[in-house]
């Protein structure tokens, strides 16, 4: 079975590329390129993309900043540091791109149905603290309407299908699943900065290293302070 | 009020751009350059927005043919020429870009959200005979649930609202709304053709040229075949 799998190049998106071969499919890449402030996570995607041994790895092109609205998007809006956990759920975060999962979705869709894909592998996951809306079962069952109604696939057969294989987990379990899976963590990319060296404190880089730290795995990448900060 | 509306270039969505601003809105236009065929329509969305004033206008860019599976994006797949209305009107044509509208408005939401606009319009037409299933009544109201749902506006708010003024109108029936708020006809692009003069012969050429014709009105644009062709 076919299925596209959208790649970030991050933990979560990794590990549900994994299993998308776990369970048999030919998996077909997808990344995006929207001059986000960590582009370089697209190098990590391609990385992930070859050691999963993937058909095809498409790496679509466009330009977020020509009206930014994310620090992710817009360099003159700081990223959060240093936050907790809890201060990291209290609210939908600066980091928050509109629209972007639907974006992301988007293309998925036009290139499964392009290629005959029965099913799109997304890693959203409803637990992950960063309140992101586009990230909660009723929001992925509203694209899996949009999937059904807005292609001729739909129409006249069986709808491409969502996969959303980390949706209920928490970061520990999945963290946990890649392992199982044999995801290679040191050709991950998690933080939001964009340096050569993972900075530790933005709010991604401190999810990702409070449920290793969880786990009493050591996380293999590089980070900027050298694994000396406090834990979250 | 805020509207970003989705302007091709074409007698649709021009008509829906001199709609929105005839209710009011202050306009912000989006197009889209996915290196289609008909990429000129381009320039006529460009002299559209100008004219009818908008407050500013987004050309996003990206490239289907990265995958294709449409003769919009695909050089190798021909154009249908010369087909009746009841032709076009069979099944789904191989025009059909697959999850195109799902794209554009994807875009269109992140703009709009950014901007603080509260809604969205769009010139998609149930009854046009392209057959498309992104441009039917079910998919439209599915895409509304995805602007409730997939973003914090939606979340914490209204919703941006998805508008079809022309969802339910024959293509005579939309150069007579368009006729009325003076849409300006020789500029706009409808040709899928893309060479310097319409074809006169394609799908959209010929959809334009009957409905035309059909209301004795004379359609400004010049036709590479002038004006000969044999009524559809």
């Amino acid at each position: 079975m076919k299925a596209v799998v959208l790649l970030s190049g991050g933990l979560d998106s990794s590990t549900v590329l994994y299993q998308a071969q776990a369970e048999g499919c030919d998996s077909y890449a997808i990344s995006f390129d929207y001059q986000q402030r960590h582009r370089r996570e697209l190098e990590a995607a391609t990385a992930i993309a070859q050691a999963a041994g993937v058909i095809a790895h498409q790496v679509v092109t466009f330009d977020l900043r020509q009206w930014g609205g994310s620090a992710l998007t817009d360099h003159a809006i700081d990223l959060p540091e240093g936050r907790s956990l809890s201060e990291m759920s209290a609210s939908i975060p600066v980091t928050y791109v509109p629209a972007r999962n639907t974006i992301f979705l988007s293309f998925a869709l036009a290139y499964a149905e392009t290629i005959g894909a029965e099913r799109v592998y997304i890693g959203v996951n409803a637990l992950d603290y960063s309140g992101y809306p586009d990230c909660r079962p009723d929001y992925i069952q509203a694209m899996q309407e949009v999937f059904r109604l807005g292609t001729k696939q739909g129409r006249e057969g069986d709808a491409i299908a969502i996969i959303t294989p980390l949706l209920h987990l928490k970061k520990t379990e999945i963290i946990q699943l890649g392992d199982h899976l044999g995801v290679p963590w040191h050709l991950t990319w998690s933080c939001y900065a964009g340096e050569k060296l993972a900075c530790g404190v933005c709010d991604s880089c401190r999810l990702r290293r409070a449920a290793f730290v969880e786990l009493g795995l050591s996380d293999p990448l590089p980070y900027a302070d050298n694994g000396q900060e406090s834990q979250p």
